[in-house]
């Protein structure tokens, strides 16, 4: 019998200054900070698994756990409820942030599209989008 | 009042090879295709979450939505019970996958971590190693 995987545990995004990326994830978009190791990464705990933000040149250097690291723009969906949209366009509108695109996905839902600091491509979009 | 995130709802690695990923994802790592475009991405199914593989070539185009792609190795981890570490085990190596580590989390829990076809770092490891 094949062994089963039941879930998306750890999501990765690098980024280069650990205090910028926890007051934007932590203090505008209001995600729980699990751990942070100075210098190398903070971890963010969201509902069931866990937002992990890395120094890339650190957690390249792989010494207790494998080497990884990348370059460039991630993206990653975060799960908000439908009927809470016009709250959070509202939200980031009035904290700055530059909402880079709105997508409405047929009557699904409604996708918003905005930078972190570093440039990764962070969407707020309710499940029913993908029938979840 | 805050707006409320409630869990990831997109991760995303970004491949050389749409099929080779399939096949490793699909076919060895037995995860569902939700979705694809050919030439440009392949979305997975996962529990209540989407792992998403894109050609950063065609990503990084943007055009209906914005902009994305990251080179080098991204690290995620996928959710397994702790019970089925062994069979996990031996169905890597069964099926020619080298495991990089093994990493016991005091009794909480083991991770295994591997390889996908694109150098990403996949880890297998139970919930459990997070309170979750």
């Amino acid at each position: 019998m094949h062994p089963q995987i039941h879930g998306v545990l750890e999501t990765c995004i690098y980024v280069a200054d650990l205090e910028r990326a926890k007051q934007f994830y932590r203090d505008i978009l209001g995600i729980q900070v699990h751990s942070e190791l100075e210098g190398r990464h903070v971890f963010f705990k969201i509902g069931s698994s866990m937002l992990m933000a890395f120094i890339a040149d650190e957690s390249r250097r792989g010494k207790t756990l494998p080497p990884h690291g990348a370059d460039g723009d991630i993206h990653l969906a975060l799960k908000i409820n439908k009927e809470d949209l016009d709250a959070w366009k509202e939200y980031l509108t009035k904290h700055d942030i530059d909402i880079e695109s709105e997508y409405a996905w047929g009557d699904r839902g409604v996708s918003l599209y905005f930078r972190d600091p570093d440039g990764n491509l962070v969407e707020l979009v309710n499940p029913e989008i993908w029938g979840l």
